[in-house]
C-alpha cells in the first residue's frame, strides 16, 4: 500500500480491508496499459516480432467535416477528439507496416475507461474486427487498402458515457504488443437520441434538434398572467465544457459503472449541479447580497460557470433556480441526453410533499404576516428529461422531471427526480425518484386559516388553483413558449382530477380535509404591467354572486418580495369597505405610488398584493393574490455589419438609466454560441438619466443562425437583458 | 437581521431572502414563549389579574412508579422527565390558587417544539381541556380535587416525536398568562407500537417486548454453517441516550416536521448513523489500523458509542457493519420504532443493484487473483424497522430493511432503505427506497468468467445460491438465532423464485444471461470447526453425476480474507488431479498448518477456500467455495455472590493467551443494561501462554434478568467476548 496518500488523502485512506481496489468514480484517472503483454514464460529472451503486424498510425477521423462526427451529429462541438454516440458505428483508420492478412494475422482495438478496468465492469472493452465474434461492442472491417485498415465499431447501446483511451493490440504467439497511449486517440463516447436501442432515444427529429443540438434557451419567469423570457446560451459544444460536465461526475466521485445508465446520470447531476453536501457546481444565493461573487441575474449562460468550476475546482458563486435549471440543462444536452427547462408559475416549494401553504389571517381577516411563514414561489425552474424508465413498470418512460435547486426541506439531501412526469399527472407518486416533491410544487393547496385569540387556528378557506398555475418551456424551433400545464395535471374540477387527488391522497399526500362552501362574493387582483418607477393603480374586482347585498370589510396589503414569495417592506396597506347590490360587480382601485416601493425593492422587482376580507353578512372570507412583476428597462444589441466566420464583427450595447439616482456597479456581460467565449465589462456608475455605451467585437466561430445575448445587472436593477439573433455567413 | 452569523455561520446565512424563517432543524433550539401576551389594546396599565385563575404548580407525574411511564412502557428509561408515547393518554396535574371553575375559567396546555413554532406545522399544539373542542392532540379533564386538576392529553397518533416544551396558559379578557419555562416540565413524546393507530403498532405483546424493549442484543456473524453469536449492549434506556438519538437528528439538520413520519426518521437516520456526508455517528474502518480510535470489534455496545457523539459532537472511530447496524437498533428501539438486527451471510455489496459478482479464472480453471476485484462479504448486518407504508401500493408495510454501512458504489449516498422487506421477497423493486440494493444483496449470482490469452472473457458457469445463503436475527425472548431466509427471497428452484427473478429482471436488475447446463461433476468444500492456530485438514468432495469416467484437475487456493471477502496473504496452493469412477463420490483431504497462515492472519481471522478446476472430458469449469472462521479462544466471566439493586458486586474475568507469542495492547471492554456505564481496562502485554486477570464490579441500577458482557480485543485476536445472565434481586 504505497499510495502517495497525502495527495488525495480522502480517498485513499479507507479501502483497504473493505474492498479489492478503490471504486472507479473518476474518468480523469486511469494507469496506462504495457505495451507488451506477455503470455506466460518466454524461454530465450525477447521474441522475434518482426514477422508480425506493427501499427505504424491509427487515425481517429475525428475532423468536423468527416464522417464520423456529422453522421454522429456532434460536429457542433469544438472539441478535437472524436466525440461519437454509442450504438452507432463509427469508424478508425488503422495503418499497418504492411497489409493485414485475415489469416494469420489477429489485431484488436481496446477502449479503456477510469481506473481497474474490468471487461467484466464495461470498463475494459476489447473489440475483434470480427462480426461473429461476441463482445460488448461491435466490430467489422470496413474496408482494407493497401496496409490501411477501416475498422467500424459500434458501442453497446448501454456503454458506459465518457472518455475512453484507444489502444490498438496485435496478437502474437507470445503475447500482446499494443500501441502507446496517445491523448489525442481518446474518444469521447455519449448518450444517443438517435439510436432506437439507446434507452435516451427520442423520435422526431425536431425534437432533437431542440432538446440535443440547440445551444441558446429562453428561461420563462414573471408571472403567469405576465411572463418575461430570459434568453439563455447553454453552449453545450463549446470548447471544454464537455470535459467540465465529465469533470462534474468525476467530483462527485460517481462510479465510472453508474455512467451508462441516464437515470442514474441525471439523479447524481440533480445532487453535483449544486454546491450543497458534495461541492458541485453551483452555490445558491437568495439574500440580495452578492458582494463575493456573480448575481445570478448576471449570467448570460453555463459555459462561464462550468468552465470556472472545472477550472478551479471550487464551486461558483452564485445561483437561484434558473441558474441551476439552465446548467442542468446544458449537462444534459451535453452527454446527448434529450433535456429542457420548464417555469412552473405559483410554485409551491421546500414543503416536503406536504399540500398545504398556510397564511393565517387574523379574526378581522387580515394577514397575520408574522405567523404567515409559508411562502409560494413565483415561478421555480426546473428541467425534464426524456429516457426511458426499466426501473418502473411500463408507461412512466418520456419526460422525467429532476431539479436541482436544493430544496431545504426535502430528505435532506439536495437532489431530486428522475421523476416520471406520466406518473406526477396520474398520481402514481409512490415510484422513485421524489415524486411526491414534484407533485406537490404543482398541486398544493392555499389555506387561510381564521386565528383565534387563544391562539387556535381555524381553516377557513382554501384555495385550490392558485399553485402550479402554469407550466411553460420554450417551444420547439421559437422563442415562443410551449404550456405543458396539462402534462402534470388534468383540469382542475375535472373528474379526472378527483382521481388522481384521491389517488396522491391514499399515498399519504395529506391535502388539507376542509372543504367550506365557496363564499358567494368573489373578489380578484386584475392583471396588469407596470413599468418600474411608475405609479400606478391596483385594480380589484368585487363580484356578488347572491341574490343579497353584500359588505366587504377588505385589507389590501401590499408587499415587495423576493421571487421566492418571501415577503421583504411593506408598500401598501389600506382598508376598503365595499357594498355590493345583489349579483352586482364593482371595480376598486387603489393607487400604489413609486415612491411607496421604490426604495424598498428587492431582486427581480416584484410587488405582492393580497385582498383578504370579511363579508359582514356571514363572516365568509374572501381573498385574492397576485404579484405585479415591475417591467425594467431594456437594454439594446446592435450588431453593425454583416457577421463572416473568422472575421471581427462590431456590436454596440445601449442603455438609458431611467431613474433619477444613479445606477452603481453595474456589471454587464455578452454571450452567443459559436460567437465569442463570455465577455464581462463594469461600469462603476451610469448617473441619472444617464446613457451607457459599450461597444465589443466578436469573431464568429462557424456559419448558421445564432443567438447574442447582453445582461445588465446592478444592485437596483435586476433581470435586465436582451438578444438578437446573428446570422453568420460563411 | 443581526443574527449572530459567527456562531453558526453554516446555518444561517443564506435563508434571507428563500423563506421567511429559516427551517426549523434542531429539537435543541428553540425561543420561550412570552409569560403574558396581551389581546390588542389595553387602555389604563396592567390589568387587574388577580381574579383570575394563577397557576402554582405544574406536576409532570413522571417518577417511573406513577402511571404514566409505566402505562406508555417507558419506566425503564433512565431520564428524570416525562417520557410518553403518542396515541396513548397521559396525565399532568395543574395546583391553582384556587379551585378550577369551568364555567368561568379557561385555560390551556401548550407544547412547543423547536425554533419558530407553527400549529399549522404541529410544532405548536394548544391544548384544551375540552374533548369537543377539535385540535390536534385531545384533552380532559381527569379530576378535579380542590385547587388540582388532573388533566389527561392525547398526542396524535401522527405528532411529532422529540422533546417538547410544555407551558399552561390561562386566558383573560386582556391577554394570555403563561407558565415560565420549566426544563423539568419537558416532555418526550415517542413513537407508540402499543396505539393501534400510530404507524409503527406492532400487535404482538412478545414482539414488542423483543424488539422495543429488549436492550441486550446478539449480532450472529461468521459462516452460514457456523455462526458465531457476538453479545451486543443496545442500552437504549441507559442515561443520556434518548438524548444523543434526537442530537443524531438536530446534527443532520432533519427538519422537525418529518420526524412525526417513521419512515422519514428511518431514512434520515441511515444516513445520520454513518459518518460519511453529514459527520454522522460513526466512521467506518476495514483496514486493520484502528489506532486513533477503537477497533469496531472492541465495543460492547451503542451506549458508549451514542454519549461520546452526543459529548464531543464529532463522528466516533470506528465502526463495521455490525456496529453500525447494533446503533442504529439502539436508534429505533429508543424512539420507539420496533427494530431489529438481520446478518446476511455471503452477502453480495457495493454493487448498485447489478446482480453479478466475477471471478475470473484463467484457461485452465484457475482463479485469476488479480483480475478479480468484486468480493462478497461473509456477512454483512443490516436492520429491519416495523411501519406501515402508506407512501406505497397496500401490501408493502412491516418489516422494512434499513442498512447504515456506507455503500461504496451506491447512487453516491452513504444511506440505504426503509425498502419492504415484502416487496423484495416478490421482486417488487420499483417501490422507494433503494430496494435494489437489497434485492442484490441476497440474490446475486456468482459468475465464472474464463478468461483466453487475448484478454476476451467468457461466462463459464453461474453459481445461484452461494449469495444470500441465510438471513438471521435474534430469536424472541432467547438467545438462539431465527431464521428470516424466507421473508427475504423463496425456496430455490421453486417456480415462485424464477416467477420473482423474471420481475425484477423486467425492472432493469441485469441478471447474467448465462445458462450452461450444471457440469456432472460437483464438488464441495465441507464445513468444519478449526481453532485459532491448529494444524487442519481442509476436506474436499468431488462426486461423480455421471455414468462415465471423469478427471478433474484442480486448483485448491486459500486465502487469509476480511470479513469484507477482501483477500489479504495467500495461505494455501495446491493442485490436485483427482479421477472419478462413474458416480463415484471421493473425499480429497488437503493439509493446512497454522505456520501457514497465523502470520498473515487480519481482522476476524477468517480464512477462504476456493477450489475450482477443470473436467479433462469436455472442459467443464468446477468451482467451491467456503470461509472457515477461526474459533478464537473464549473469554470467561465469573459474577461473585447475588447482585443486589444498589450494591456493589464483584466480577472478575479470566482469559489464557494460547499463542506461543505474546498479545500487545490488550483493550477489555465491559457493559451490561442496567448494571453499569462501560468499563474499560488496557493490559499492555499478555506473555505467551500468559494468564490475563481482571477484577471489576458494579452496582446494578434496577431489579430484574440483565446480561453482563465482556469483550477483548488486540491487533492479533480479534472477536473474542463472553456474557452471562445476571439476575439482580430488589
Amino acid at each position: 500500500m504505497s499510495q502517495p496518500e497525502s495527495e488525495s488523502p480522502k480517498k485513499k485512506v479507507s479501502f483497504r480491508g473493505r474492498s479489492n481496489v478503490p471504486v472507479a468514480n473518476s474518468n480523469a484517472e486511469g494507469e496506462d496499459a504495457p505495451e507488451f503483454e506477455p503470455f506466460g514464460l518466454m524461454p530465450r529472451g525477447p521474441p522475434p516480432l518482426a514477422e508480425f503486424l506493427d501499427i505504424w498510425d491509427v487515425n481517429m477521423l475525428c475532423k468536423p467535416n468527416e464522417s464520423n462526427k456529422k453522421e454522429h451529429h456532434t460536429s457542433l462541438f469544438s472539441n478535437p477528439l472524436l466525440v461519437v454516440r454509442r450504438a452507432q458505428e463509427f469508424q478508425i483508420r488503422i495503418t499497418f507496416n504492411r497489409a493485414y492478412d485475415p489469416s494469420k494475422d489477429q489485431f484488436l482495438l481496446e477502449f479503456v475507461i477510469g481506473a481497474s478496468p474490468q471487461m467484466s465492469k464495461g470498463t475494459y472493452i476489447p473489440v475483434f474486427p470480427d462480426p461473429g465474434r461476441r463482445g460488448l461492442w461491435r466490430g467489422r472491417i470496413l474496408d482494407s487498402i493497401d496496409n490501411m485498415v477501416t475498422v467500424g465499431i459500434t458501442a453497446a447501446p448501454d456503454s458506459i458515457v465518457g472518455k475512453f483511451r484507444t489502444y490498438v493490440a496485435v496478437l502474437t504467439p507470445y503475447g500482446i504488443r499494443r500501441t502507446r497511449r496517445e491523448p489525442k486517440r481518446d474518444v469521447y463516447i455519449l448518450f444517443n437520441p438517435w439510436a432506437s436501442d439507446d434507452p435516451v432515444f427520442l423520435k422526431d427529429e425536431a425534437e432533437r434538434g431542440e432538446y440535443v443540438l440547440e445551444e441558446s434557451g429562453i428561461v420563462y419567469h414573471g408571472e403567469a398572467s405576465d411572463v418575461s423570457a430570459r434568453p439563455w446560451n447553454f453552449g453545450q459544444f463549446e470548447y471544454g465544457v464537455l470535459d467540465a460536465c465529465l469533470y462534474v461526475m468525476d467530483r462527485a466521485e460517481m462510479p465510472i459503472t453508474n455512467r451508462g445508465d441516464p437515470i442514474k446520470v441525471a439523479r447524481k447531476a440533480s445532487a453535483a449541479i449544486n454546491s450543497k453536501d458534495d461541492d458541485g457546481v453551483l452555490v445558491g444565493n437568495w439574500s440580495g447580497d452578492y458582494s463575493y461573487g456573480v448575481a445570478p441575474t448576471s449570467w448570460t449562460g453555463s459555459v462561464e460557470i462550468l468552465i470556472t468550476y472545472a477550472a478551479t475546482k471550487q464551486p461558483v458563486a452564485y445561483a437561484q433556480c434558473w441558474v441551476y435549471a439552465a446548467v442542468f440543462n446544458t449537462f444534459l444536452r451535453c452527454l446527448g441526453i434529450p433535456a429542457r427547462v420548464v417555469t412552473n408559475f405559483y410554485s409551491a416549494h421546500d414543503n416536503d410533499g406536504n399540500l398545504k401553504t398556510d397564511i393565517i389571517v387574523d379574526e378581522e381577516g387580515k394577514v397575520d404576516r408574522v405567523r404567515t411563514k409559508d411562502s409560494i414561489w413565483n415561478y421555480h425552474c426546473w428541467n425534464e428529461c426524456y429516457m426511458t424508465r426499466p426501473d418502473l413498470p411500463q408507461g412512466f418512460g418520456g419526460w422525467q422531471a429532476v431539479d436541482s435547486t436544493p430544496q431545504e426541506t426535502s430528505d435532506g439531501l439536495y437532489r431530486c427526480g428522475p421523476a416520471s412526469v406520466q406518473a406526477i399527472k396520474h398520481g402514481h407518486i409512490c415510484y422513485p425518484f421524489d415524486a411526491p416533491f414534484i407533485y406537490a410544487e404543482v398541486n398544493s393547496d392555499v389555506v387561510f386559516y381564521k386565528r383565534d385569540k387563544s391562539g387556535n387556528l381555524e381553516a377557513a378557506r382554501v384555495n385550490r388553483s392558485h399553485v402550479g398555475r402554469m407550466v411553460l418551456t420554450k417551444a420547439i424551433g421559437g422563442d415562443q413558449p410551449f404550456e405543458l400545464t396539462n402534462q402534470y395535471k388534468f383540469a382542475e374540477d375535472t373528474e379526472e382530477e378527483r382521481t388522481v387527488s384521491a389517488k396522491a391522497e391514499g399515498y399519504g399526500m395529506d391535502r388539507p380535509k376542509v372543504n367550506y362552501p365557496e363564499p358567494d362574493v368573489k373578489v380578484e387582483v386584475l392583471a396588469q404591467e407596470v413599468s418600474i418607477g411608475d405609479d400606478f393603480q391596483l385594480d380589484l374586482e368585487f363580484k356578488n354572486h347572491s341574490g343579497e347585498h353584500r359588505t366587504i370589510n377588505a385589507f389590501v396589503t401590499g408587499y415587495v418580495v423576493y421571487y421566492t414569495g418571501v415577503t421583504s417592506g411593506e408598500v401598501k396597506y389600506e382598508t376598503l369597505k365595499v357594498t355590493l347590490d345583489p349579483w352586482q360587480t364593482e371595480r376598486v382601485s387603489v393607487d400604489v405610488h413609486s415612491k411607496d416601493y421604490m426604495s424598498k425593492l428587492v431582486e427581480q422587482s416584484n410587488l405582492h398584493f393580497m385582498v383578504t376580507g370579511r363579508v359582514e353578512e356571514g363572516s365568509q372570507i374572501v381573498s385574492a393574490m397576485r404579484v405585479i412583476t415591475l417591467h425594467v428597462p431594456k437594454l439594446s444589441i446592435k450588431v453593425i455589419g454583416d457577421p463572416r466566420v473568422n472575421e471581427e464583427t462590431l456590436v454596440s450595447v445601449e442603455f438609458t438609466n431611467p431613474f433619477q439616482f444613479s445606477l452603481d456597479s453595474v456589471h454587464l456581460r455578452m454571450d452567443g454560441p459559436g460567437l465569442m467565449t463570455p465577455k464581462y465589462k463594469h461600469f462603476s456608475v451610469i448617473p441619472p438619466n444617464g446613457p451607457l455605451h459599450w461597444p465589443e467585437s466578436f469573431t464568429p466561430r462557424r456559419a448558421g443562425p445564432t443567438k447574442l445575448m447582453v445582461t445588465l445587472d446592478c444592485l437596483a436593477l435586476r433581470q435586465v437583458y436582451d438578444q438578437v439573433v446573428v446570422n453568420v455567413k460563411p
